[in-house]
């Protein structure tokens, strides 16, 4: 359903690839029929959400209204364009901006929705800062204009320097991005030297404070926020379970409970996937004295060791082990798979990356040198199958064993790709050059291994891995933001600039097709390629935009093509993604890395593990690495083969906290706001929960203590 | 004597301007003179301070150690270049890099010395972050050179691209700091959009995600440590006060007590400077029941309470009121008053700074506009004059009123200049540039000042107001780094680059008569003021260098006129600055930022204020803002005035706790971290102290909650 609902999304948007002005054009009958039905796919989502929602709370929900409007509009939209088409009246696809609606507006999208509510509560503030900046940038200007104006100095390219009041504005907020600094200060620092005090003293005030205060709003705010929708989730959480707990509730001397059997059944049906000794596990954490039945206090919390990701490792013998125990267990097997324990192994392996890294820097003509690449292809892949036929495989490629599952992923795409190319090369004496640029990426790629030998890196790669997830609701809103742009853009500025190769003769072909551009630095810059003629041009001049540098030779160059006005574009750009967007991505960054790097064990997940450590099903360390654990796999496996039978061969698994690496965002939320809600109490009622306000929640010595 | 030794430290480190390559040329020996001069005053200040401390303790600590060093490598360098040159063999004053040593190590430069000590905490966890950058680096340019190296493609100004891996890695890394985007991506970019991806990666990893997690890693451990440092200071502080408690105590019934008389003596010893009834209030808070006695745990508190700032607000009736009472309680004067007070005297004067901002905005030639200023002026100065005829002038000139003084300031200054400026044109027909450029600069800070009339703004410039101090620090970081590079950079660079004003003759003019620059983007660019031949320019490269755009542009420049290893000054030089030092900067702001905004006031500042309430002597708003309070100072007055005697004028003066706003940098960093430090024992020892570390120390689950 989910997937189903996101491929609609999707297509939706990358309607915009084949319709007018189109990467692969497609007919107009074509883009507006899937377009039609993606809106009744959308539609249908929405009714059967409908239906299984109470009426009100549907009605009372502004992302169904939203979605409705969007459905709406877009349909209006595509059949007034249709009609005028036919008479070959040309007019403008507006509805396409509202797309992106449906990708914040489905239930699907939390994250993203949570994160634009979050910059809508924080845009007051920001406004405020803003326009004290906007102050500060006008006064810098005006004190521009009376210091420069009357100078008659010139830039480099010889036009009049700091002359109109509107044309500093522009050239000092381009300046506050850092994109024209030092050109737009050497001409007054040619005429005194004394003139680069001012831009020294505008880039301090504004550069360096302004646009720090910026990422402090945003951080403090969005943070403010997101605090806030977490613990009305955790009050929600908190709530619901104990509505549960009442329904299901049974008298059992003077106290309340819930009987074994019943909860048995509740989570049955709340997590049919979870093993029944993982059940078990629960039960014995929560029913801690096995009285046969559950108290208040240990039900509410059913629903935080729900969410604790357990894993239930299986010991199995090695498969071969099974089929052919003579062989596996000879005096040579025994000890390759020792070898392969071996630390000497890990780091014969680390030399032979290095040497790798050197053999693909040199030249490839040699034929020694691309015989080479046969050789660690197989090394590598020796190395893989030693690993598998020492490890146990399913414990190999486990779920969470990321640099397992890389490895083998490179190698044999590697594989596959050199075989394809050699085949093609001495088939057609020609090679694919597609083929060949994949060769080397994953030729590369394979040499990122060698981080994970080294103990600290991996820390560092664990936390950069752990970020992903959240880094992807970023990707989502990022999305949101560009699919706007792009198509506002491509509205405005499509066509107006072309690009052609390097040999064309096309006229103003060095000008990009418009005679407007000669002398630009657009066209010197050779920018002619970065354009909005199309969809996906025009995300590659937004990633542009985004990464700032030389951003204002963007916007003068479609200005020159278009309006003056035009540069208003870009710099809305800048203001929406660079400061508001970007800061908050790295406000996330700066959060997640301080959790990662700062939390311990909560209470529920160390309760978890005593009582797994209690019942002797627990693995003997708890913060293994990967490999360690494989190796004390390994090892318990062995003592068990040894000794004939221990308690824990009995049960034949053992179990372990999920390490930290594989939480989901969510949960790596809720963990970083949770320790602050005190829920002692029955909590604040649906309505109070819904209403909640950030500013007078927080209590005030916690707030003060933990920006401390 | 502070000021003595920070004179001399400057004076040494301004040395630099006058000695070659110099800017105002001495001769060799005036500038070595004073040189001794300074290292004289430095080993005097050095010996006064050994005599006042211990000998175990001075020599125990580094800082002594190390000025020790600095003197007298500086003077054997001084002699060895002093006696080469008088037999004619040029040599490297190699000494001028330790003269930042000076400023760093006295023990006044307590911040700086601070700021260092955790940028030194800091390294190990920064190197390994830097050192997984630059594999990913090394990764992607290995990529890169295997991608595009050998299709032969040209960069805009023609020189093969990506041909040669140093060169690939050093682009890369310059696009890591954006400086060359789009042009490094163009050439691949036009033979085949795809190869857009490979930079959108580049940059995604290594511009966004490594730098966010440098500034994480700079956050998080300058935080960490110098909360550490603070609770060094808190504990020391606290185990001093109990030593002197043990020293005073005199037997009380079953506890000891410091007795009323002795409290006093020693309070007018460690604070001669506080008046007698500040003294009295102290004495009210501490001994709260009179019983003529101070117990321990209020003892303890009088380090804090000292640290407040408390203002003694002095009422007095305003000096014309003394003078010539009548006329000054007349109707017409009574009037005047209640106009000024009146909300719509300040809206007024907004208007007429925004008809200013106009007037200033147009052009100058015409007399009428320039008539006009000294109509702004007048009007300006009637306002002053009305504010203090309306408001008692010595509190309107009061030591926080920062818009008072900056308005009047500003004003005379303007006036000043303004009448200098018309004289000198009457009489010479002729305006002064530098003072037209004052007048210029005056005339616009002078609108500023419409900020402070809007609530939300005078709430964001306090808390700018307040982070400057901080920023000091910064100042002196930057100053330190700045210096070293500075001298570095002349020794290597001095010469090689020329400026010649635009319409020079001489040979390679624009080439910054340098023939190799020829072709260059630095010569293109007209870059050539930015040279490393004096101390000046060397400063304002290295500003630009800061502020990083085109700094790619620069390192080739330079690395073009003596060799390509330069470009790793320049490297270092970023690395150093922008990926440490600015980061601490930004980290500080965002620290600084958060405790302004979420802080609370102490529970030490809330017993004084109780106590100041209590004795009734305390302004009846305690979150005055400055205009209100005078207003309110003066409803005060007029309340005396009119009942004729209340409590409050038996003691004619009113206290008030001064507000965040001035405080300083270490008082904030103080109660910063103070909040967690739990001081209810003895605390550690001094041994224990002096070693704490930051990482047992902080106690986990407050970390974590401080995190989240």
């Amino acid at each position: 359903m989910r997937t189903v609902t996101y491929f609609f999304i999707f297509l939706n948007l990358s309607l915009a690839v084949f319709e007018e002005p189109a990467v692969y054009p497609l007919p107009f009958l074509v883009t507006s029929l899937v377009e039609v039905l993606c809106l009744l796919v959308f539609f249908g989502r929405l009714t059967h959400f409908a239906k299984v929602t109470f009426r009100n709370v549907f009605w009372k929900d502004t992302k169904n209204i939203c979605i409705m409007v969007a459905i709406l509009l877009s349909l209006t939209d595509l059949a007034i364009y249709g009609v005028l088409r036919i008479y070959n009246v040309s007019s403008i696809r507006w509805s396409r901006i509202v797309r992106p609606i449906f990708l914040i507006n489905f239930a699907e999208s939390r994250q993203i929705r949570r994160a634009f509510r979050s910059i809508r509560n924080t845009l007051p503030e920001i406004t405020y800062v803003f326009l004290l900046f906007m102050f500060s940038l006008l006064m810098f200007s005006l004190m521009a204009l009376k210091l420069f104006g009357e100078r008659n100095l010139q830039t480099a390219e010889g036009l009049p320097y700091f002359k109109n009041y509107l044309g500093i504005v522009f050239d000092l907020y381009v300046l506050v991005t850092t994109a024209n600094s030092p050109d737009v200060m050497m001409p007054a620092f040619d005429f005194s030297s004394w003139y680069a005090l001012f831009f020294i003293a505008f880039v301090i005030v504004n550069t360096y404070i302004f646009m720090s205060l910026f990422l402090a709003v945003v951080y403090n705010n969005y943070k403010k926020h997101l605090k806030n929708e977490i613990r009305k989730l955790a009050y929600m959480k908190h709530r619901k379970m104990i509505e549960a707990f009442n329904l299901l509730k049974e008298e059992e001397g003077a106290q309340f409970v819930v009987r074994e059997a019943r909860w048995k059944e509740l989570v049955k049906l709340v997590a049919p996937d979870i093993s029944s000794s993982h059940r078990e596990l629960l039960l014995r954490i929560s029913d801690d004295e096995q009285k046969g039945f559950i108290d208040k206090k240990s039900f509410v919390q059913l629903a935080d060791l729900l969410n604790i990701q357990v894993v239930t490792l299986k010991i199995r013998s090695h498969p071969l082990n099974q089929w052919m125990p003579r062989v596996y267990k000879s005096a040579v097997s025994q000890f390759l798979r020792s070898m392969v324990r071996h630390r000497g192994f890990v780091w014969t392996y680390d030399v032979i990356i290095l040497i790798n890294a050197v053999f693909i820097a040199l030249d490839e003509a040699s034929p020694y040198i691309s015989y080479a690449e046969w050789v660690f292809l197989a090394l590598y892949i020796t190395e893989i199958l030693l690993k598998v036929y020492t490890y146990e495989p399913r414990a190999f490629f486990g779920k969470n064993q990321f640099w397992n599952w890389f490895d083998t992923l490179i190698i044999f795409a590697a594989l596959t790709a050199t075989i394809l190319n050699t085949t093609l090369k001495s088939t057609t004496k020609y090679n694919s050059q597609q083929i060949l640029d994949i060769v080397f990426i994953l030729r590369v790629l394979r040499l990122i291994r060698i981080v994970d030998s080294i103990q600290r890196f991996r820390v560092i790669m664990n936390t950069l891995i752990n970020i992903v997830p959240t880094m992807l609701t970023f990707g989502g809103l990022t999305l949101v933001v560009y699919c706007v742009f792009a198509i506002i853009g491509m509205e405005l500025f499509h066509g107006k600039i072309q690009f052609f190769p390097a040999n064309s003769n096309a006229p103003y072909a060095l000008e990009c097709g418009n005679p407007a551009l000669k002398d630009s630095l657009f066209a010197r810059g050779k920018y002619c390629k970065n354009n909005f003629n199309n969809f996906v041009s025009s995300f590659i001049v937004l990633m542009e935009l985004t990464v700032v540098n030389q951003w204002h030779v963007f916007a003068n160059g479609f200005a020159k093509v278009t309006v003056q006005p035009a540069k208003l574009y870009f710099i809305a750009f800048h203001i929406v993604m660079v400061i508001i967007i970007v800061n908050i991505f790295v406000s996330f960054i700066l959060e997640a890395f301080f959790v990662e790097y700062s939390l311990e064990k909560s209470e529920v997940e160390t309760a978890i593990e005593q009582k797994i450590q209690e019942l002797g099903m627990g693995v003997q360390e708890d913060k293994l690495q990967d490999e360690q654990l494989l190796d004390n796999m390994e090892s318990d496996e062995h003592d068990l083969e040894g000794e004939g039978g221990t308690k824990r061969q009995t049960k034949g698994l053992v179990f372990k906290i999920a390490s930290k690496r594989y939480r989901t965002v969510d949960a790596l939320l809720q963990r970083m706001f949770e320790a602050e809600i005190p829920l002692e109490d029955e909590g604040p009622s649906f309505e109070e929960i819904l209403n909640l306000s950030p500013a007078p929640a927080v209590p005030s010595n916690l707030t003060s203590e933990c920006a401390a």
